[in-house]
């Protein structure tokens, strides 16, 4: 595709590096902020690149954060007996958005991939660990990692991690069928799964 | 969507403005540019506000451009007699792109829609009727409006103020089957016309 200007040819080639952008997209994107007015491009780029500078990561749960400590860990409401690992800052914002849970989080940022060349010393694993030490308030584990195959993995490898801590609860967040799934189109694996651990009625 | 950080809930409320982003893809994008070196966000930044600042709009044909007039107008190569009426700048990019037109365009900017308040005084005309000035060098207007109500309109608004020019030939692009479409499952419109406006045979 060739452009009529440099200036939009860079600012294509920058947005059609985001995930998901093309060049036809870009090229959109790129004419929509022209055609508006200026002040949009200017906010969007400043709130991108301070987001970039400032944003700091959470040194206790490696959640993303305005402060060194972010909002949930230092919540005196939150129950810091329950600790919740995920991979990703996005599982965080998902489980938030429940209001189902008033644990504290641990970001690991990833899940083991030997394929993709992630192992565990990648991960917040071993500050995970230093959460959980004998003398720490945590009493329940509960893991929510994704069931893949990598997810798995790394589920059980933290399991495996933790298994000396006795007095640990490790606990995984239900699989089953999906509120308002349909039982003919669940996949075998899930259904199987939902059945052998089924729960007491008026439970859920 | 509750966000950890209100750096991030700026990012992504900047972000969704964009055509086509929600929040999630937002958010996706705004997680994707923390995850990478931040030299690639200030470059994504840099070159929105530079192109946002420095583009030009070229002062006679309203394509844009780095420079006062366009590469295209200030090409001696291309043919002068020939002038490309277009709504917009994407056409422009997409008519180059063909590499079967030599000559000059003019973009109008839209077309003529009463529901969305776009009026012929909203749309670069005026000036197009100035380069049609009796001592033009354009021999040939060529209509590349979509075929669209709205675009019909704005092509019959045209030809209509263009009426009085005696030497121009006015022409529009072909209407028909697009190349590798197929016949049957082509709509009755574009069927009717392709046989109304049928074609040597070997011509195309």
């Amino acid at each position: 595709m060739e452009f009529p200007s440099k200036l939009i040819e860079n600012a294509v080639e920058e947005l059609a590096k985001l995930p998901g952008v093309g060049k036809k997209t870009a090229l959109r994107l790129a004419l929509h902020l022209l055609k508006n007015e200026s002040e949009d491009t200017f906010l969007l780029a400043e709130s991108l690149v301070k987001m970039r500078t400032e944003v700091k990561h959470c040194k206790q749960c490696h959640n993303i954060s305005d402060t060194e400590v972010c909002g949930i860990c230092s919540n005196p409401l939150r129950d810091k007996s329950l600790l919740c690992v995920v991979s990703d800052i996005r599982d965080v914002i998902a489980i938030e958005n429940t209001s189902q849970y008033k644990g504290l989080y641990h970001v690991l940022g990833g899940v083991i991939s030997p394929l993709e060349g992630v192992g565990p010393s990648d991960l917040h694993i071993d500050s995970l660990l230093e959460r959980l030490l004998p003398n720490s308030e945590v009493k329940e584990v509960l893991m929510a990692i994704s069931p893949t195959m990598e997810g798995d993995t790394t589920a059980f490898y933290l399991t495996r991690k933790l298994r000396d801590h006795q007095n640990l609860k490790i606990t995984s967040i239900a699989r089953g069928i999906p509120v308002g799934g349909e039982l003919e189109y669940t996949d075998e694996i899930t259904l199987g799964r939902s059945i052998v651990e089924r729960t007491a009625y008026g439970r859920a």
